[in-house]
């Protein structure tokens, strides 16, 4: 895992993955008492980074092998990301879901041209059943993030940040970025090690799900206590990924905690103030700058997702 | 008024002005049943095209001129372009409002560093009132559409959509535009019969709010029999521009409409598929080409602005 894969993931992606705006706001400069710059990535094809690092995984498959189809795990956004990768490349891609994943999610996947396989999370195991069907069709398995070509393809959103940060004149910067499974931090970290070694990296994780935070302190993969019960969903994993941690540990400033209330805070300051839509989840790193919790003169945040149903939007609007 | 205008204000925004993204989604393609895309104006400073005309007016002043400040007549986007433009230059504004506009709209008109002078819309005038102070003060008035410099930095907009979607290899596109004064609709025109000229712009009002598509059908300056009650109200005027209206009977296709309902499902489509948040006015075109009003194999609906309060867009929220 090097800078060169991220710039050949870019080459990939050049033509098919937006180059997403750096967007700012001097309403959200007053809240933070600093420059806030907010990667839009919420604005990227199917609402989340997830499709730059698909998009990249296939791209970088054996044509042969990509023609039999691909086959991811996710309830969410990756799952998106890898359907419309797939549907681009004219292949078949299945995503194994839990039967009691949000009819959105099902509808929206499908929508992307996927075959939607379901699972009950009670009798059913997820992994047996993938690999059962990965056998029986020659599909290949997309990881959401511990996969060197993922990582690439996230990474190179940390390309365009360095390029439209120099634009603006900023070469110094601490860059927040939700945090899952370490997927997007790790690849981002590396492309600005290389490509703006002034800015620093720091995940941003729920309160109570900050198993990345805990990690980067003690060296070790440590484990989130509980799975569910935050707004976060998206972000929430059960441990950093084995490939990302340790570019994280090599690369990334501390670990910053938001509480589900900041998220919805800031969910409601990127409608009010930059007219875009962020999931609670994708709205943890802007949570961060406007919470007093970021240092440097400059903060650029990554909205990372916007795959918001209009209950939870309604919360966050009800907060201003 | 001609392209060379429009190319000299492109220079004098660039580094201020956002070119902002063209944006699609497989799924409104399919409820538009053509291939749509979305010019995201609302993600521009201040939450919407203004800024751009605002600018470059102020830009183009002479620097004397400028410096001893401009006033303006809005309550609305137009007002906060001109605070902001205003602040960049580091000279005053005067925004002239009636006292019953929304507190919203004067806080964040002070919040972009004008002076909002407000007046009773029962006993006192408007005109006078703006009269009196930009004669005392110096100010130079910045209108809102009927101005050369005003027309040719909306018509920036234009240049931008050739570009991008000449990126994409669309050269021909029924391009859909919002329109009020018509200082958006004239300015993209001009700019696509020079960049672009496969491409037909046709400005989008709403039912009811009409005068410029009878204006198109008459060749006169028709006049709207009422100036409220309608969602769309960023968008309402009396009748077109006595400079716009010569360049869109000149350069448009036929006006088209949209009811409010139509403006708030566009909106929630635009929430749902595209992740940005467009105000009921700024989504009229976007509503036309999602409700089959368009007939080209390839439409560019602008979405012009945001600035949207949250319990009119928990309405088009509640239409999904």
């Amino acid at each position: 895992m090097n800078i060169e894969m991220i710039r050949a993931a870019r080459e990939r992606l050049t033509g098919h993955a937006r180059v997403t705006p750096l967007l700012s706001s001097p309403f959200l400069d007053e809240l933070a008492g600093r420059r806030v710059l907010v990667k839009a990535e919420c604005l990227q094809h199917t609402g989340s980074f997830k499709y730059r690092g698909a998009k990249n995984a296939l791209s970088a498959l054996d044509p042969d092998v990509r023609a039999r189809g691909v086959i991811a795990f996710s309830s969410g956004n990756h799952a998106q990301g890898v359907a419309l990768a797939a549907r681009e490349f004219g292949v078949p891609a299945v995503i194994v879901m839990p039967s009691d994943a949000p009819a959105l999610k099902l509808t929206n996947t499908r929508g992307f041209g996927a075959e939607v396989v379901t699972y009950d999370r009670a009798t059913e195991d997820r992994d047996e059943i993938g690999a059962r069907l990965a056998t029986e069709r020659g599909l290949t398995l997309v990881k959401p993030f511990d996969e060197p070509q993922v990582i690439a393809g996230q990474g190179t959103l940390g390309l365009e940040i360095a390029a439209q940060a120099a634009d603006l004149g900023v070469i110094d910067a601490q860059v927040v970025v939700p945090c899952g499974g370490g997927g997007l931090t790790s690849g981002v970290a590396l492309a600005l090690a290389d490509a703006a070694p002034g800015m620093r990296v720091h995940p941003v994780e729920p309160e109570g799900f900050d198993d990345v935070a805990r990690s980067l302190i003690s060296g070790h993969h440590e484990v989130n206590p509980r799975l569910s019960g935050n707004i976060c969903d998206a972000i929430i994993t059960p441990s950093p990924g084995k490939l990302t941690l340790p570019h994280m540990l090599a690369l990334c400033g501390p670990g910053l905690t938001v509480t589900e209330d900041d998220a919805l805070h800031a969910m409601a300051q990127a409608f009010l103030r930059l007219k875009i839509v962020v999931e609670p989840g994708g709205a943890v790193a802007l949570a961060a700058a406007l919470t007093g919790k970021c240092e440097a003169d400059t903060v650029i945040a990554v909205t990372s997702g916007g795959n918001v149903d209009p209950e939870v939007f309604g919360r966050a609007m009800a907060m201003l």
